[in-house]
């Protein structure tokens, strides 16, 4: 038996969006939505859990050292999401809707391309302590 | 492949119970269960965090509005059991032991009933911050 | 000697916001102010913690009803604030930069004229987990 | 100058309660504490956090010895309130409501008569994350 | 169907530690594991969560007594690894690099020889709030 | 009156230590400080909040920018005691016990010669979640 682990990385960002389909009226945005449809945005301390899994290494002991993790997530995901506005700043969102589920799709599929396929990938995006997703799902 | 996300609401509610189990004496209950056996009850800050999978809808984005999900727990779960006394409130503890295992039971299947069973279901209830329960298991 | 007790509640909003000087051109904004300068804003989920400081009444036990401290900061600050842009939804950011020292003087200027007088009032605000502010300062 | 400085233990201890005032009809105390009046009782996990403030001991660097400090609180709170309904078990609470408030009070007498005098004290309990109070008051 | 529910138990150790091959020259240790490789040591508040499933007993209603579970943690894990240093005071860790990785599976293969069959486990560890690992990956 | 705001960061480091004190032999430092005294080391995930209190500049809003403040501490603090072991590495304990009494006050008086002395500083530092100190005393 392989001694498979997985090992998380926490990271953090910061941004503005709104929830909000084009394709219906303003009415319908607003039942749907509610005060997540604000046209001047709202925002939200993002938290996200990044999970690798895979066997560890005999010389290191690391399934993926942490350090070089955090790096990638500071450079693919910080870079493009922190201190930003998700509707108006990042293309992924010009058409998708920016709800946790579809944040956390974007992001998955921005460090799966980034992380060795040997290993598994998951991600979990706390919205608020009380609200987040997870992809994907087990 | 479908776009499985798993989305996660964390709500809260505080009751009170106690341990016992009416099959035994005073003496053997007093052994199995200790202070939580103590026959004028004690309480708990319970935390849930309910746990719905499935696929985004296109239109929304959303596997389950949360601000809906939200809104079931509060009428299904928080109307019944905050506030409450586990044992003498709720016909589900008559004869049942509310442990934290026996509890997570009976939410998820008040839960169950209520969402789509197109998509999974899964309850985490914390009794403690060092003490909890997921039903069902993984 | 009188028995004084600070009691608190804690809520929490969810806004966007940018830091921004209007009498400052685009670059020196830029330098002092940094991500936060965003032009497209970014956001941030705000907790807060209402301090209150009195004598707790003989006939209830309370300083003041948490409840009703509860009420009274979701009726005159999170109608206000959650959900909302407070740069361009908030007038008393209209000129005012909504800097965390800022916003945590216009939450208590609205409180303190709805708690009595009697009572001494204290907020601290949470911008993220690692940034907060208190006023007034001890 | 003398180095004072604040040393600071959490315990944690959970138990069940109600408000109510025996001097009101039941309709009164329902409307004045609500839910919190259930005649059954509801509970929760409270969290202390104990001030000692006093100047380090040159030989050791301690303001008090934490270790010294919990198991003061454990000796003469917790065993008293751990586990218990604060009104049936506690002599203290026969004619006094256990809100946040009037626990919060019993805990620093009792605390207060075991702690040296030369250092000052000061209790904070939370009754949820949400709801707490400190005493006394700064 | 069996009602299989996982229930767990939250427990700390403090520890001393650093990251070193002892195969490899210092440049390529430091190169490896940068400041974790300190040859004076630096330290963790490690918090760990202990998983076990089963199906509760119809009698206690429970998976396994959380008493009894914290009681194996703190003979088998605390006693062996709080307040110690990993690299030197335990055997386990004399050729085995203590990464959390590493750590993680020490302690999952100890808790095993200790729990009924008939129970699944799993571990979790936290290094650090932002750094954590599982064993058995799901 | 002037609008005196405190504003808080708040930064973590990891770092080995023991209690010792050379001037008593072994016996009596293992009665004093019991498993802290351990000669290999332990180690915690030390959490510090630094608070810095004055007036808001008019044209930014700031007390001090948190940034600048997160700069000076990861500079002054995190620089010199992160992945250290405070005993070895750090000449302020090479004849002072790092209690968390004499850490807290060893960082206050490095921070207190970096920030303009209109403004007040204090600073607290958690070695556990359980355990911590603050410096200056209230």
């Amino acid at each position: 038996m392989d001694k498979r682990v997985s090992v998380y990385r926490r990271e953090h960002f910061n941004a503005a969006h709104r929830l909000h389909n084009p394709a219906w009226d303003d009415a319908k945005n607003n039942i749907v939505f509610g005060k997540c449809n604000n046209p001047n945005y709202h925002g939200h301390n993002y938290e996200m859990e990044v999970k690798v899994t895979g066997v560890p290494a005999a010389d290191t002991g690391f399934v993926i050292d942490l350090k070089f993790l955090s790096d990638i997530i500071k450079e693919e995901i910080l870079e493009k999401l922190d201190h930003k506005n998700l509707n108006l700043d990042l293309p992924e969102f010009a058409k998708l809707n920016p709800t946790v589920e579809n944040i956390v799709i974007v992001i998955y599929n921005i460090l799966r391309s980034k992380i060795d396929t040997k290993m598994d990938l998951q991600v979990r995006l706390y919205e608020t302590p009380r609200n987040f997703a997870e992809y994907p799902a087990e």
